[in-house]
């Protein structure tokens, strides 16, 4: 049976104050949540419909602490989706390790990435193309916004989150770092290394002037129309999408 | 002065049945406003608050119909923004015209893609790589929906959209067809031609087998992680850019 304290302490990971605070969070949906079950993360808390413990019952051995099972009602109460017929779980957040910057590794790096449905969005599409670290700057979005957590379809639990001073820790390193912006060289004709961070800037400012001065080639996704820009979501996976394209062609041509 | 009529009018464009039925939509926002008033589009209202008259006078000699200066809290109660301080208009619909698929051009098709967010999206990034012409089945979302109109962020004024049976029209031509699979030729191997119609499914189940059958390509994007899918609207942005980064390397190898 669901305390009132239970309830009241998932219903207040709605927002980031108390995430930090009691350092936990919350996903819905049973895509996310059977993603988690099948991830390293402690999960705390398992709220879910009996149709979700029938479709699932081998993965609930993996819930750590507490099990309930509970109406659909109480799900949509408690969570953010307007309907969820099957689960939300509770979850400890992870603290960083140390960045590493893996010899031929490519790693997306967030200056200011505000919708949390971009920043979700961003996460699925590295996960899909075996990117495995994020780099974002602390005004991003909340890694553990649900809305962030449910447009990443569960790949969230696949991918290492930094979040850090994106000028202090560039001014630190050495790092190969393609930055997006709108006059750069065109992608179609940049001669990407074998690895490195794409950066990408702010949905309306793009890179801000302190982390760009770090960027050692600027870039730009060639336009033929006459949209004004594209959403930067769409940008990451255009450029993700070129820099696997070179390392495919390039790697077929050695054979 | 606004008359109750005309507000009641302009919000019951809310509902795609009064949108049919009046042959009319409103656009919200100033990039939004502005590029319909750039358009050939026919402009029946146009709300606006004082400072988007300030800025943009230059464009109000463009409104056919009647013009209104209004409050930020008179145009939040009209449409679905929360928060305009600038304008919203009311512009008529248009009927389409036959298409026709030109000689070296790209078509994009949309086979019940439902979510208005994903659709806005796809015209702003059809519009980005100069594809003048979408083919949308019935059961896909309403193009004048306010959410696709304002994802799309003006684009929509550039686009033909030809609303249409896709299994129907397929079977009256020859076109050359690209649909997107999971298990279909990588895209970075296809030999794209130089023209044909790029075809997207639905967000949960993909192309319809009936319309699938028209296929005359499947294509699909590499996956190099764990991802289980991508999302419509940014799969349509890489297909997008593989096939006009072809055009691009072929038009400058042959210089």
């Amino acid at each position: 049976m669901l305390s009132k304290n239970t309830l009241k302490f998932i219903k207040s990971l709605q927002l980031k104050k108390f995430r930090k605070q009691e350092q936990s969070f919350f996903v819905e949906g049973a895509k996310n949540v059977t993603e988690l079950l099948q991830s390293d993360f402690e999960v705390t808390h398992l709220l879910c419909t009996k149709k979700f413990v029938e479709e699932n019952h081998h993965l609930l051995p993996k819930v750590g602490g507490s099990f309930y099972e509970v109406s659909q009602q109480e799900l949509e109460s408690l969570g953010t989706f307007q309907s969820n017929d099957t689960a939300l779980a509770v979850a400890k957040t992870k603290s960083n390790e140390t960045f590493e910057l893996g010899s031929n590794e490519w790693v997306i790096a967030l200056d200011d990435v505000r919708d949390p449905g971009n920043l979700g969005t961003i996460i699925r599409i590295a996960d899909w193309y075996g990117i495995r670290k994020i780099l974002i700057s602390k005004e991003s979005a909340d890694i553990y916004n649900p809305k962030v957590l449910h447009a990443s379809m569960g790949s969230f639990t696949r991918i290492q989150f930094f979040i850090t001073d994106l000028a202090n820790f560039f001014s630190k390193g050495n790092y190969p770092v393609y930055g997006a912006f709108l006059e750069g060289k065109n992608i179609y004709e940049v001669e990407f290394g074998s690895g490195g961070i794409i950066l990408m800037g702010n949905e309306s400012n793009g890179i801000s002037p302190e982390v760009g001065k770090f960027v050692s080639q600027k870039i730009t996704i060639p336009r033929f129309g006459q949209a004004e820009s594209l959403n930067v979501a769409i940008a990451t996976s255009i450029i993700c999408d070129n820099v696997k394209r070179q390392e495919h062609i390039f790697s077929k041509s050695k054979k």
